[in-house]
């Protein structure tokens, strides 16, 4: 009998998950619902779109659609999206009225921007930019903006920030926190606070209160004052989507639970993307950490389940890495807030190295903050700087997926040439700091 | 009783191996003979010296004398090396004539550049670039060079070459093989000679026969013809410094034996350097890989063991990065010419990526090859691209040194946002690919 495949969501879980279903079952029927315009696209490249810097919407689109449509015999339905998920009877119900009948569903309905409830928030020059026809839209009025205000000062609303910034638009970025980038440790968060403010106003601890039409613009009400602007982008965080299936097993925040496999606890229902929970090799447990990589790899592993194969997902640590203006912030595993809040016993160690050999020019400072146990078990790492941040984060990745300590990661033999590092690596003398700070420890 | 600990090199290794007998014995009497006016430099500095890139050639030195006499209390002597080593009764001679007794020798002798006993070799225009001291002698008189050859196009070959042609010389590289970096395989060679090529001559297959005085400078006679120039730069690697001591185990090349305290076949010397062998992971047996980062580690290891301690020097991997013009080039673990030499049935796959998403401008071809087993054991990776190779390749020697398979370096959650790599890092694409190619095999 032929299987029937359908998959809620046509962003990069999605459409991975569709693709990853056809190369396993050549014979399936598999319908993707999508209720936007676009299949998969870069998220992740909307602030760069929105700048300039990728000049065209169709730029952030991965494939064509005859892509899926011919080659892959993927039914991909566009502007349809699912209303009613009936597990028992296994029917999906689209917007167009159609019901989809399954053997297998893939959920890949990713999350929405997080909008507070407050008076005003309706008004069309408040915006989020989670969806690509929303940037396409907003993009074509940035001409007529001086002034916005971006609401969070997550990695989100400093990409946000910069991408407004460059387009020459007087940018405040607002947070109710005291800091910025809560995704890393205080000490980092400063250093990309800084950076943000050599390039636009940043106003910390004042909560968003409401929104009201101005003279000229919109009126931003904050906890401690008043801000007018052409312009509010909310960069809120996200929620993940999963209203259309309650019953299934979630976190807290409703991020999907799944087994290695990607399956829910549902025999017949799969996920990836935005709307699960994935497996934190470093915590051992689910974690929401909703990054494009794990999207597109988790979809594919879900997409094999559905269509009848068998493939694992291996995990997350955690990484992740932003530009933020001319500075790079990259991190991974555990920041000693989340570890300490993980019950673990944790301490950190920081070092400032240069990013190449002090003499040769263009050395830039590079922050490196390593999270670990008074024992040496490497829990986390955060880099800073205006270059060599992103892929040395990846080398810790490496260390924590594979369980090394901080002597392991001290002992690594890492490329060495004055242009791109110093005779000791940064990491390597971030480690080479824990052990010392261990060591004296232990000779008290 | 004092502990006198004699160290011969104050080098990299050398210096760092007195300043860790120094941390470990705060009572020992600490002797650095160095033949040589300066103590610890960076070697790897040396071409941006001579390009102008970087100024003052004492830029190079890491610390002032006055750091290791005064406050390390090293009794560092320049200028006296030693001509005899007794090892029965532990007794150094210098060239100055002084008797040194010794507890504890640490052997830092380094390395010499191979200088071809050919034909006129002894013409003053004909150099090597491997102390400090000849590249600012060599420096002073660039301004009246017009062309130069560079005999060797290994990496430091074609550092020297992007050196003189970034002072205006007109350059030639030759080797007497017909391919240019043998550390790395033949494809990505050719893009190292391809790069090399847009700035200067290469002249491949073509082995050096004789040096004669022409009517305006040094006539370098090639197997194949002649060429004229006014310089001539012999890079035809190096060749460990151990004659003085013969009658320890060593590599047929010389290069001493050790254990994993780097200590040698004589109880009372360790070594470290580029005098030494280090244990390879990969090959699990010792190899000739004289590169600055070990010299460092693996001096510290043996100061320590010198002045009575206990520290063990992991190994290495092989790692090593050169920037070649625009290019970089790295490369870790084994290649696959090494791999089969050393009886392993290896193959490789090679892919070319983007080194950021591709709609992100100035996305450049990242080449990736990876060697591994048919099994999927990991052997080694090479990147060349005009960046994102430098730390790439450092995840990779994470991966080797964890004993990773091509499946875990599939699985490493990497850090990707639009400025820095495809969702789909170029090493995550190279290791599905190489599992695509076992999935094939494993099919037929």
């Amino acid at each position: 009998m032929t299987r029937r495949v359908v998959v809620v969501g046509g962003g990069a879980a999605g459409m991975s998950a569709a693709s990853a279903a056809r190369r396993t079952d050549p014979d399936a029927v598999i319908t993707v619902l999508e209720g936007g315009p676009f299949p998969s696209y870069g998220v992740c490249g909307i602030p760069y779109f929105l700048s300039g810097v990728v000049e065209r919407g169709e730029d952030l689109i991965a494939y064509p659609v005859e892509e899926f449509i011919v080659r892959r015999r993927i039914d991909l339905r566009l502007g349809s999206a699912a209303v009613r998920v009936d597990l028992v009877g296994r029917m999906v119900t689209t917007t167009v009225g159609e019901e989809l009948a399954f053997d297998s569903l893939v959920l890949a309905s990713g999350a929405e921007a997080v909008v507070p409830d407050l008076p005003g928030v309706e008004d069309p020059r408040v915006v989020t930019v989670r969806r690509l026809d929303d940037a396409i839209a907003l993009r074509s009025r940035l001409d007529g903006v001086r002034r916005a205000v971006v609401v969070g000062a997550g990695y989100v609303g400093l990409e946000m920030a910069e991408a407004l910034c460059e387009r020459g638009i007087e940018v405040t970025v607002v947070d109710r926190l005291p800091r910025v980038l809560t995704t890393v440790d205080e000490s980092i968060a400063a250093i990309a606070e800084e950076e943000t403010r050599r390039h636009c106003e940043v106003r910390l601890g004042a909560g968003l209160v409401a929104l009201r039409p101005s003279a000229s613009g919109v009126m931003v009400v904050l906890e401690d004052g008043e801000l007018e602007a052409d312009l509010v982008v909310l960069a809120l965080g996200v929620r993940p989507d999963t209203s259309l299936v309650p019953e299934l097993a979630s976190l807290p925040n409703g991020a999907l639970v799944v087994d290695d496999h990607m399956r829910t606890s549902h025999e017949a229902v799969w996920a990836a993307g935005d709307c699960v929970a994935l497996h934190h090799r470093v915590l051992q447990a689910p974690a929401y950490v909703p990054l494009g990589p794990a999207a597109n790899k988790a979809g594919r592993v879900a997409g094999v389940g559905a269509a009848g194969g068998d493939a694992t997902f291996p995990g997350i640590v955690g990484t992740a890495v932003v530009k933020i203006f001319d500075l790079t912030v990259a991190h991974t595993g555990l920041t000693l807030t989340e570890a300490q809040g993980a019950g673990l016993a944790a301490e950190a160690t920081e070092i400032t190295a240069k990013s190449r050999a002090k003499y040769y020019p263009g050395a830039e400072p590079l922050r490196v903050r390593l999270v670990h146990t008074p024992e040496g078990r490497l829990l986390g790492a955060q880099l800073a700087g205006r270059e060599g941040a992103a892929q040395r984060v990846d080398v810790v990745a490496a260390a924590l997926h594979a369980g090394m300590g901080v002597d392991d990661l001290a002992d690594l033999d890492l490329a060495y040439a004055p242009p791109f590092s110093p005779v000791y690596d940064p990491l390597t003398q971030a480690a080479q700091a824990a052990q010392f700070a261990r060591a004296k420890v232990a000779s008290r």
